[in-house]
């Protein structure tokens, strides 16, 4: 009942299971037996109903079952607790209230979320490492290529090509270097309860909420962020900034691949690019991923920023609309990375075409400082 | 592998559904079947191999192989006619020509998308009907109940609450009369070839599309529209718009349904609306997903404008993002409208707590034409 | 004090002037005279009082003034009114509580905005018809004159130059028509006093306001829509959606007018399109313009839809974002229009260069149907 | 002829000049002095040309003037260069070539742009600092004050006053401080040339540019940066974030400023906040800026990144969409700074109504560990 063919179309199958049912589940109960044994440590509940709790998170639920509860109740935290509580009031009936004590469904749903982006984070750093070694052999194979610079699509003066690569690779590497500060900042536990202030936790939240952040591998905070979105809205900003230093590789290289231009080639891959009416078509199948997923990212970070200033403790409509669209965020922009990367890796460069078309133009051969500031640029990030 | 927790939290299973994988594929395939059949009926190819393709067109298919398939393509067509043709090939060799004849992966991916939407559309009217319906009778019922009006989240003067009701009535009624337009002139079937010039049809592409369309049902057109993207971002405009005014209600009666206004309430529903932590909470659940919704819908039929003036006879990226976009769009509504018409058709008034707030608010009792009005607009829109 | 340079880069000096400060005080004046004029009329207010009211209506004021003053208030008929009333008083005290009876701040604004965008309408339709007589005679002229078609940005097959110019020119009209439509809906009188109720008018409400609409040229409605604003978001929609079919035909001929294609270029014109660096360079300067439009408005027309489900009877915040965004729309709509207007009237067509790089492409010279699709979009929309 | 009026309803007359006509020439020639004088030092040009640029560069111009020839030629840099040009030649025929050596029009509207943002960064960090202080101030003095917390609209569990504003000032600050980061990353000096080569200037390139950048007080950079465009994206979300966060404090106080409500009021001043139809009512003037303009900075942000991947060495279209757009953040960035400094500062605080509602919702008085949380907010913060 899914929408795996078009998702599919535009992300990865690793981050589409980053984000899937099943992560979000995982993440959910990770969450409630880490809280569980944090407080049972902070002498909250008995550490045997800790056990319990954490021993009845192992479960595996019914995910189509559990979504149709969760759209009822109107949060997935409701019915997940709640088939919690049946299993451990079989067996131990004390213990039914250790379970997701002094937590509310945000905490869940925020942690979780925040559990689901570090999966993506890996993801995404893995594969933009790959698409930044790319480019940087590039720069430095042609550093001294000369090719032709378009500005407002015209013919203008002669650069290299290594000073493009190594501009893309700059690019990109402004961008992550940005993805990182933000996941910093917003890969943080949220631990609350109902309204933020870590009430029915015998005074002992802080210390709780220290306990469950280093188990779950999350940054702490000085205190809960339910109401405070702006570092969800930035990590959204980033991913969107992300895609778009790609989308701009993406731009150039399907410019380059024109039949009139012909300077640059995606990599052949059997099976890719083709169409499905003309059999001599070669379409730049990577750049497409880039470049669509670039059309949707800004608009879906704006999503973030336009949820963020919710009312009083929790908003009504503007929170909800977080975690769908952190996802898309994600899912896209891994798309664009890994499509890029391997565009950039087997990247055919004709520098006859590119020195055909700068003769062509008549606008000689000066290259001013191309090579220097390609040496500055690589120097500069630690290629 | 999906994420169907987080879907169905913004949306019904229906329209989930109407916009999934199995529909997809079904509707690519019945555009298939139809076009063999028109060409065989336009002489273009012979009657045995059209019916030949329409029946391996009744086959089913793995969804997560031809979703790998399709994102490793770059195009669900590719794939899904090689295995068509595969399956003719069996059967008869020289038939094999006969599938996809003169058509591109586009015809295929717009027309199939443009099923899709039919049937949402469908969805939307039956429950949009509900929602107005509900609304009218609200407006009927409390004409002439006063109620204090607010202004910019100030007290302002007295209103009635059935003139509240009447507007948020015509709201809907505008967004769905302006929906039903957009729609009228987006489902339309696109059939064009490689590069929109109905070539490999032997003269006849004209009078095949015109058979495919009325096998469809869906509209035909002077020509094709593959790079004429404007009906699908009205399209867009029209779904956010509407998901907008349904908002609108949710927006009110949330505000009227806080602790110390107290004026009306969403119908209590077993299970909704609750609380993991608060027990005593009766949470705006319907409110929620529409106020969640429009969130997100102006941001994604803004992506669907921004895809819109593509590169020459198929956009790279803009047009690929198209898809998703515009389903999402058709969910968001959906899961809006449904929530908000069980909310008015079960919607608790209090007029006694109207009426004292009304009066703390000492502005007077002068509810101006306020009837008058609430009737103007009823009659208006033939409630 | 503003900010001419970079508002004149995209937008026309007409359009700047339609939804500038003169017209928009010129505007609420003429709300204001026509508000006295109507309820005289029926019997509110004594004739005289109305005399005056309209006399001193067409008094000038200090722009800058004014703009401390409305910022300082909040809103611009506060200082507006109390202008007028400060003039009326000095002549005739007793008829001070003729000006804006029964109206509110947003009666004022939003007629305003309307009585704007009819004059901005009217700008709009004069250019596009100048861009589509060209398109149609383009069509026409190159009907037969075969061109490679480029998909995803690579070469695909034959079309011809008038099939590529017909469906431009059919976005256009369908934007065109959309536009028109949704300016049907929203250029609407807004009169309902400051709850939308038709308060203090002495139940002559409806009537004045039937008179007011008619005496200012906008059209009347059954009811107020102050808090019901989907025909506003469905009129940024609009603009937004003629702003990229304008941008189609940008996207296009920037493409064609590359240094390697040479297939089509922007007429010269003396001192534009140069580059401060480069003397040789041609640049695409009316695409440029239409294309930097249609990257902005997607996400204005996008705030107006964020904007719409406001609070009560009049929105906090929501409301107030409006009227800036819509009129940059429309600036940026007419920009984009004319800029096009002057580029397709004079377009540069080389079909030397079109059938080169066909030949080049080697696929063929089957332009299909071709030919009479450019025809049957001539004949549809009656060029 | 400009749009003051609306534009003053949204921003301040500071940030309006700061973006204004007038600073835009200023820095563009202030830009166009320190290159002539860099490139005098590092020997590209005579000194005595130099001296000669710089004193033209103190001239002024007519803007309006200006503003028509920068629409007509596509940029301001060429008419603007033009006439220094006379001037020179005027003076010193051989010296012509000194004024815009090696520059293009980018350079010159990159740099003026950062320029103008410096200003803003100034004005903007100014007020954001009196904001700050007056919620800190809030949060110590209501650091132990219960209030009813409120949960998707409805009555939750107590916390303080305290914790409110706290977390409201953690927001503003976190999202301060993300604006000061990347005005570090994009407040740099552009200067490449006229394809980001550095050709023309005797290969001293990368020196004049380290010279010119101090002389401006902007950032140097390993290379130009004409077409990475991420720190500008980057600079406008951490723009549209900030403004949503000053948003989030006007949320809550407008919700609390309701009549049923009233807990806090906008400080009361003369003039503003009235209505043109009811006299008694106190409308939140401070909440309507900042909320609105988080209305419109989401889509604006979202601008810049949709034109961030632009074509080549220079973009046509996304490129020339930033500034206007950028400006916009600022100003309406600013606008919502001042008006919520200033509601907090003489923010009305009725505890006695925070008590009494909480006491309605009847859901005890146990507020956690709320104190301990708001002095961690606070200490962490360093308030």
């Amino acid at each position: 009942m899914g929408a795996r063919i078009r998702d599919r179309a535009g992300s990865t199958a690793e981050m589409l299971e980053a984000f899937g049912d099943e992560s979000l589940v995982a993440a959910a109960l990770s969450f409630e037996a880490a809280l569980a044994r944090a407080q049972a440590a902070e002498g909250v509940i008995p550490a045997a109903h800790a056990a319990l709790v954490a021993e009845v998170c192992e479960a595996r639920f019914d995910i189509d079952d559990l979504a149709e509860r969760a759209a009822h109740a109107g949060t997935l935290a409701i019915p997940l607790v709640a088939l919690l509580r049946e299993r451990i009031v079989q067996r131990a009936p004390d213990a039914a209230g250790a379970v997701h004590r002094g937590a509310t469904s945000q905490d869940v749903a925020d942690t979780a979320l925040m559990l689901q982006a570090k999966a993506g984070m890996g993801l995404l750093m893995r594969d933009a490492k790959r698409l930044e070694v790319a480019l940087a052999a590039l720069a430095r194979t042609h550093a001294a290529t000369p090719m032709l610079a378009r500005t407002l699509l015209q013919p203008a003066a002669p650069i290299t090509f290594g000073l493009k690569a190594a501009q893309w690779r700059a690019g990109i590497m402004g961008a992550v270097a940005r993805l990182n500060r933000e996941a910093g900042l917003a890969l943080v536990l949220q631990l609350g309860g109902p309204v933020g202030a870590l009430g029915d936790m015998d005074g002992r939240g802080v210390a709780v909420a220290e306990r469950v952040a280093e188990t779950l591998g999350l940054a702490g905070s000085a205190a809960p962020w339910h109401a405070r979105r702006e570092a969800v809205a930035g990590l959204g900003a980033a991913l969107a900034i992300l895609t778009g230093a790609v989308a701009k590789v993406a731009r150039d290289v399907a410019l380059m691949a024109q039949g009139e231009v012909a300077e640059a080639f995606e990599p052949r891959v059997q099976g890719r690019g083709g169409s499905s009416a003309m059999a001599h078509k070669r379409n730049p199948a990577g750049c497409q991923i880039a470049l669509s997923a670039a059309v949707r990212t800004p608009h879906l970070a704006a999503t973030l920023m336009s949820a963020a200033p919710g009312a009083h403790e929790r908003d009504l409509g503007g929170w909800q609309a977080e975690a769908p669209v952190l996802a898309e965020l994600f899912q896209l922009a891994h798309g664009a990375v890994v499509a890029m990367a391997d565009v950039a890796a087997g990247l055919q460069v004709d520098t006859v075409a590119m020195a055909r078309n700068l003769a062509a133009a008549d606008v000689g051969d000066d290259v001013g400082e191309a090579e220097a500031l390609t040496r500055r640029l690589l120097e500069m990030d630690g290629a």
